[in-house]
């Protein structure tokens, strides 16, 4: 499971030029103003925490971006249990390189590490049931495309990628509509016919407007367990159905025994805390 | 204290712009299939969980990047601590507009809003002390810009911007140069004059070498607090002293005895969790 | 029906842009060499040739792109249908901006009143069906949101926008799977679960075996007349049907009678000629 | 004849990369859904309909930019006639990179065949004559070098590229100079002096102040047969002669026997079908 | 004379915004320190040096890029005449925005006074005789609109704009083709018709195959004065001449006598030094 | 010294690409037309003038851009002396990439090298002394990173990069704090730590003010030389002090006896005339 290479052309390397752009204004004095010459050198990557690894594939590709001579020899993969102390890769090139890449490669593969470490966590609380966990829209800007990836490495599934390929009736949509039914009505009229129509439901009576309008997916947003049970009752596989609402590794157990389809959270991409790595041992070669 | 013109103009839009276009590839077809022409409405900002408010310029540069003519009336300002269920502002124009921007507007604002509400816990710490707390580069790719200025929102100062600004010799600069004298000669030899030259050490021996060549900023990194002692006592105002390695709140309150000049975390950027504000009461006018 | 501000500012200017600079290296010499200062003026826009017609904010773009004073009096909607002769709108501005806008605003309006007026015809023949016309990815390069939208002016629907936001099963990835079956199994897995699973068949085979892996669409491509009712009936209303293969409106009628979801047709968006529109009477106000 | 490496490098490969953006906003999801891994392939081009192959080097570089390691190996090259049934070339690769770009790399192929096959058409009309064929810049917005190229391709000429690089005045840049001649006059004045200065005249009185003007070219636009025999006795060698004025492959032959240096056809551009060509028996090797 | 609207959007705002990052990484801040809210001020704009005013447009868009809201009342334009101490404009605007374009707008301001000052000079030399001043495409990199636009405004002419747009034959394409004359064939019949063909010479031989060969401009490039003259007597009317060799301020009176067509001089762009202008008397009002 | 990979990935090769498209719209018309195929080719590079080389790895890089096979064979480096008539490189490669990278090349090259050649004749003048050479942000428009090498390249040194990496408080913004001591306070606490503070001062009263206000460097701004000394002799070593106002190389000769740590002089970018260099001797092979 890695990105393409259609994927790395036209949305990882733009956004990993961008990121290196952020951090080199004109160059990197510190290390140019000490090795006004090329020096081969080697760095290993050391995990410091316990997690999943994720996102060898752009931290290789921030060093060979810069520097196509660059080799990173991986001793593990993405979606792997890494331990502290343990050697995840080694990075042979010239220094100046390692050195000005060294910031934007951590802060990418830190992140994403710490994004399916946190899904793991959640999902594995799933584990057992029928219930598939989801991320949602709440990604970091300008970070989509590897938050969703890294939900996907930690053991969860995506949600619609974005506005435009998927369709998610909120209250709002359902108001402007005039109803529920409406709403669906006026999605599969005017949506590309491969969407499937989702609508978003906070009470018993909107379900079975729902259900009645023949929507695809109901989400149930921030109900109560017992809401929730009654609305299944009712839903009895007329739809697939989504839970959602401040999920996170605290509260998402209390959901297990409920037999829904999905559950989506936030929190996988908005409140991870990062996956603690780092470069250690730089020496010529 | 805000962004001015000139980064609004060069780094704030074009990053903005670049997130609007992950959440939209075509169109929004949820509001596109039930609003086939503009409608005037409102929207209220609230919040959902105690902290401090940082963002509302971006939150509000989403909207009228897409559409000019839309309005946000803020009730209250970055800085200023905001309560759960306080109403921040209220958002005003096409609805369209305001269910198209929704997410991304919110995605910066919880972000930032959660760096300088993260940033705040620590920096009180600190109140009292002579000490002041500093970011890293340990920032989130392509949101730089946004996350130093609600560490300085939140009442922590930067440290240098990225590679280019600040001249911070590390051991493998050292490495290379040979010595720590060495590396600082050959970096005020080289880098623009205005630079003052840091040099970061983890030994007592590299403390006084770099004294003696004459580093403008020692960086004491993961020293014990009896090593940090030692170094204070021999640098004795000589240079400015930063403190730095795996700084968070939970453990900050031991350094805060020991009269360094600065702190540095890259918690506040890298770990801070977002603060939690929503769209509401959305209804047409 | 038109496209919405945020679709107009991530997806339509940028191309516009793209456009005049093919069009405007360093200036329009042929009217900077004649008009040396700004001149008021008007031109009116003449349909030369009876049609359907599509584009007027795409044309009005590109002059008010050039200059936001620029004033375009549209008498005529998209979507309606004109006639030789007829007078479409009025555009008032500097005559400089006119005469360097006119082409790339005429280049677009008369392709996308050339694909509806051609969805519109075929369209026509499918009245009184249940059948639904669709579009496909035969669009030309980066005129892809142009030429959708034509067609939905037209009075077609659209097929998934692109790669990313629709499954579409073929041959090769059948192949790549193992079977029908597999590849339905492995898209419901990996793909995120808003999307419909399509699979495209050639043989009655294929077809039961896509019905019984669950496939939400069955593409019948290149099917004979009589291949496809024996599908139909096998089907009987346990997946949507689209028909697909070379089909135009000299060949469209044969296909109305098989009661089919959806008829696919790549000719509504490569092969349609242009709708002749000229730029008529500028005048100096 | 081909795009030379400069022309590639600035304007041929960012409509390329733009072109595949259209098409993939994160990934090919079918294909990654189905193949998570580097699979060898290799795919047959086949052509569907006779013409003339155009535009071989794009069809193959949307391939070599997604991987630089696929091989396109051609059995013909741009010119030539094709038959229908003919293998036209074998590309060889990644089996995801071959379904990623086949869509978009086939939109350009046909695109440019189709307009290759179409100006031969109407150029094999002017054979045996003293006349050129030219196109105009009634082109596809974003997609003028392609179609410019398939025009020489197929036996025609290049008018000029756009505004910038060439001079012809109309009625507009006549009535704001106040006359022929004082247009041609300022024309020589401001404009590089490289430029040649084309005059477009509508009746006998404009020739003749376009000739005592000293004007280059002079194009009779939308004249009579009559009309333009008289305008060529008058003109006599003084300067070149275009004609122009919805010229297409049904009605050039009416002005094969003018003796004029040129006739110019929007129709090449803006209205020549596709020509139909496909990837079939992709296998993997 | 000055820019049009397309020319300012498409060329002119695109290279002032990259001018301006340069400039600006993050934020001013020097100013930003000083100054955290918007204050409304103004500041003259002083001439420092006698010479000829360029790029008033310019120096204007730079501080309305940033903030549309600044005001700048000139009084004077491009291609006048200024002296040491006259008051050429007042900017009015909030100071934060003057101080942050000041650089960039007096950098372009400076410049292109700089070359028109220049070209006047040169110009002046030529007053009387037929012959007109031209550029080259010896332009600072990124700079060419700029300067080309400066060498009008101090009575030059230009050249061809780039390689694109004129056709000038030189050693090494006569080497490839052959022979004069097969290179002149060539180029008619590849190059948009609307180009003249020009040849570089260096010989008497040349300038005889050249002629026969039909080349519209004939190019005398490092003729001795001797040569000049047989070459004009030789020419006599047939093609136009330009003459070209490190012409300077210094060197070109000694070819007023010849008659030629064009002189053209690289030194007008590549070497002219920059005309002094500052900001003064910035205060807040 | 030369940009190391970092640099040449984010600033270079934009600048280089966009430099190139200034000189390409759409194709080299000249050499097409004679030269249809790919020929190889070597040609030499001369050095026309005495002077300073600078910027081989710009223009080896203009033509690996267009064409990575090019290969460039230097027989001299940056920062040596060259001599009219000597050999400097040898380039070799497709003679059309050859043809069409020649100007922009060569344009790069002999601004850089002029710029380099100035600052080595200013910068001789300072020998013996203790002061140092430095440039402004006086440079050309999206020229800076080339232009500040070559100064260094020349035996100057750089001042700041741009308005974010370094703080220079002028008369302005000591203005709008009220007084130098406030506005060195607020730098001090709004610039990151790193920051020197940098004070220009245009009164004897104000370098009293700067010094016990604590800046870090004084700059002595259009100060008499008299008036230069009593500010060095009060100064005594507590601030660095830079020297600034209209410094050339004809001028600088009576600043080398005042003992100040920096000159600064905004004649070595923006008025230094090019150095003469050129391609010669092409042939094919």
């Amino acid at each position: 499971m890695m990105f393409d290479k259609a994927t790395m052309l036209l949305k990882v390397d733009p956004l990993i030029l961008s990121a290196l752009e952020e951090d080199i204004t004109s160059e990197d004095v510190s290390t140019n103003s000490v090795m006004p010459k090329k020096t081969m050198g080697e760095v290993d990557l050391i995990c410091k925490e316990d997690g999943i690894l994720c996102g060898m594939q752009v931290f290789e590709r921030v060093f060979t971006l810069i520097d196509d001579r660059t080799e990173v020899t991986m001793f593990c993969e993405d979606g792997k249990e890494i331990k502290k102390g343990e050697l995840i890769a080694k990075i042979r090139g010239d220094i100046r390189v390692l050195l000005s890449g060294e910031r934007t490669a951590l802060n990418y593969l830190q992140r994403m590490s710490g994004v399916a470490t946190y899904t793991k966590q959640v999902a594995s609380l799933l584990e057992g049931t029928k219930t598939t966990l989801l991320d949602t829209r709440k990604t970091t800007p300008n970070n989509r495309i590897f938050e969703k990836y890294s939900v996907r490495v930690g053991g969860g599934s995506n949600h619609r990628y974005n506005l435009s390929d998927g369709v998610l009736l909120k209250d709002n949509h359902i108001g402007a509509a005039g109803s529920v039914k409406k709403a669906v009505q006026m999605a599969k009229a005017y949506a590309p016919f491969v969407r499937k129509i989702e609508v978003e439901v906070e009470t018993f009576d909107m379900v079975k407007e729902a259900i009645e309008a023949g929507a695809d997916i109901i989400m149930l947003d921030n109900m109560t367990h017992e809401e929730i049970k009654t609305a299944m009752a009712y839903i009895d596989g007329r739809a697939e159905v989504e839970v959602s609402g401040n999920v996170t590794k605290e509260n998402i157990a209390a959901l297990t025994d409920l037999g829904v389809d999905y559950i989506s959270s936030g929190a996988l991409t908005h409140s991870a805390p990062i996956l603690d790595l780092s470069l250690k041992n730089l020496h010529a070669i």
